[in-house]
């Protein structure tokens, strides 16, 4: 325990770096490379973090990254920042999440439920199979009940909400039958994944594999959700009324926020991530006058922290051990794509949709963004994946993060209706 | 380092209650007590705090707060509550100060400085010699230079702008000569004050006390003070317009932050206190369109972390300690409220107010507020006071905050002016 101002003083001066060139990166992907600023974070971290410039000396001050050696509790990979930076950084990602349920709009998610519900299973079941069988092809597990292999299969299952919902928006094409689907789909999605994420840890905890175990934590898991999002939408127009009843300056942020700290904490203690109890409370509260009012307060609160979060995830990447894992990511990368851009597309085929359509959709599924990289960290935290398989995320993240929004863009340049217009309107 | 899943589960459970506690403590406050709802905050720290509530086991839980037992660098109290608690408490100071910095009118902090000037001066001299003697008197002290002695002394002579700056805007005083003399006093009483802290400090590591010696640490204190302010006043304008052409979202806030952050890293780095820094920094940008862009984006950010570090001042607070101080406690109050009526009323009369005129400026100056909770704060961590004498302080910041804002109004019922017309208006 260092409570020295030499401690705060360095914190200070890593959060100074950090902000600054989380932006000057942002902006450089946004502004020149038109690639989401996003990316722009992860490599500022890489760039900035203890295993590149962040690990050299500068003389009188040594280096900004204190390179911790000692690490988590379960052993594994060690995460090389401070207990201070890490935690700043894990209220960016709660603060991410629930400002992504917030956002989610409850009646379009049940409008479009029906084809979401058969894009997301297709986009998480052929990824998870993918992802799986490339591990074990490569000689990364031993058994498909590797938590390794697992592990892998689940952060192929992701897909961003903010890059799609952005890429969307940037594009004018919210509002169209399939940007409705791939956001109701990667809402759904995001659900989906979070189950199984949280059986993959619960497997690798008690190293078990078996259909029953699995039932009883996806019976446990989805039940929590279900209680905890049901709880939360049946309160929350009492819980909006309460809040907005204080009259003292800041409380509707400090207590929503205090929401999402609690429902992260309480997930978290009945054995799921912490990320899906801030989200479910997002959600929970989305449709209310409070998430009305939260609008505008808590963008600040998201660019002073969020940032944070996504330069901290590079700042784990060892770029030395790139080189070694780089077959595996390029082949990871592959299945990642056809995984989403099949498994996603072809049921859309199905659920009103044609070629131009579904393939709109399938690529609008792809980018893993801040959902892979909140499992990989998960991952690494909790030990069940090492600083091989982290590697190996972040590369398959950063292409198909990369590749969604120019492909997408491409195939939104025609304005024809990808839906068939006598099934869906 | 425990960097598991376990830890930031608790934190997120910790910045749950906090943020709740200080909402509802604050809202008690300012709605039925009408007292400041920054004393609500600190109130609840007590309440949650390691040393009462938040000490007690909870069943299948354990305690709240960990009981953190080793602690500071320089030995003396120790903090009980974790790194990542206190490194995002002193965020929320840094964000305090900065916002602080960021609403002070520069032009109007000039043109009463006159008046400031000696308002401030003998609300320093005062209050810090009757802070220095009322520890000696009561031996807690062996000399005059002892840095024990200093530290009571410094600590005294603080004034809050938050607090002045409220209870002036409640009462729509804020515009008449005594609410701007008020206001530009507490500033120039947080610059030299910092100094004094900053000097005593300085003394308290050296462990020396010469006239060369402080003149030496003034001499850098005021030279680093003067340049980074300068600095940050001749670039402003360029700062301002650099921050400002960034497009990608968020970068204003993120960037205004990181220069917070660096000023305070910077300040920290020439030995003084961090806060000056991040104050200084929002000084020099008071005046910019950036600022103006700030104001509502730093609210939510402020909502959030603000009162995270008054309760976790307050639970700094050990309250079986507060009994064994009570005489000190209140020795020094009472030296604290003639420090202030006295040292900043008298110089006012001679300064164009008349009686009732210079009776309020003498009450504005009186809440120590946040300010010395920041000073008392530095010198726990720094270790040059104990947990006793924090006590005292706390019981004195207590008294002064709450008498403040009640005798302040009643002193503003009548309309009468307090400036001698022919000499201010």
């Amino acid at each position: 325990m260092e409570h020295g101002t030499e401690a705060i003083t360095r914190l200070f001066l890593q959060l100074g770096v950090i902000l600054f060139a989380a932006k000057l990166a942002g902006e450089i992907c946004e502004r020149y490379l038109k690639v989401p600023s996003v990316l722009g974070e992860l490599t500022a971290g890489i760039i900035i973090g203890p295993f590149a410039l962040g690990g050299l000396d500068i003389p009188g001050l040594g280096s900004l990254f204190e390179h911790v050696e000692s690490a988590t509790a379960q052993g594994g990979f060690s995460i090389p920042v401070s207990d201070s930076l890490w935690s700043i950084a894990q209220v960016g990602s709660i603060i991410l999440l629930f400002t992504a349920g917030l956002e989610t709009d409850l009646r379009q998610f049940l409008r479009y439920a029906g084809p979401a519900a058969v894009v997301a299973t297709g986009g998480v079941i052929l990824p998870f199979v993918l992802g799986v069988a490339v591990t074990l092809a490569l000689g990364f597990a031993d058994s498909p009940s590797d938590p390794q292999a697992l592990f892998i299969g689940a952060i192929s299952t992701a897909t961003s909400i903010g890059i799609s919902v952005r890429v969307l928006g940037d594009l004018r094409r919210l509002d169209t039958p399939e940007g409705v689907t791939i956001i109701a789909a990667a809402v759904l999605d995001d659900v989906i994944g979070i189950i199984i994420l949280t059986v993959v840890i619960g497997i690798s905890v008690t190293s078990e594999f078996s259909a029953s175990s699995v039932s009883l934590v996806a019976l446990k898991t989805l039940g929590f959700w279900v209680a905890l999002t049901g709880a939360g939408i049946l309160l929350s127009k009492r819980i909006s009324n309460i809040l907005s009843s204080f009259q003292v300056s800041g409380a509707t942020v400090a207590l929503a926020l205090g929401l999402a700290f609690f429902s992260g904490a309480l997930a978290e203690t009945f054995g799921l991530a912490m990320i899906i109890g801030a989200f479910s409370m997002g959600l929970a509260l989305s449709g209310t006058e409070l998430a009305h009012r939260l609008d505008g307060a808590l963008r600040g609160v998201y660019a002073a922290t969020v940032p944070i979060f996504f330069v901290v995830m590079g700042t784990l990447v060892d770029v030395t051990s790139l080189g070694n894992v780089w077959v595996f990511g390029l082949a990871l990368t592959g299945v990642a794509i056809i995984g989403k851009v099949a498994g996603s597309g072809i049921p859309a085929l199905f659920a009103g949709f044609n070629y131009q359509g579904s393939f709109r959709i399938g690529i609008g599924m792809l980018p893993r963004g801040e959902v892979a990289l909140i499992m990989a960290g998960i991952g690494v935290s909790q030990g069940i994946i090492g600083s091989d398989l982290f590697s190996v995320s972040i590369i398959m993240t950063i292409v198909t993060t990369v590749l969604a929004p120019l492909v997408l863009s491409r195939s939104f340049s025609s304005t024809a209706s990808g839906a068939r217009v006598e099934e869906l309107s």
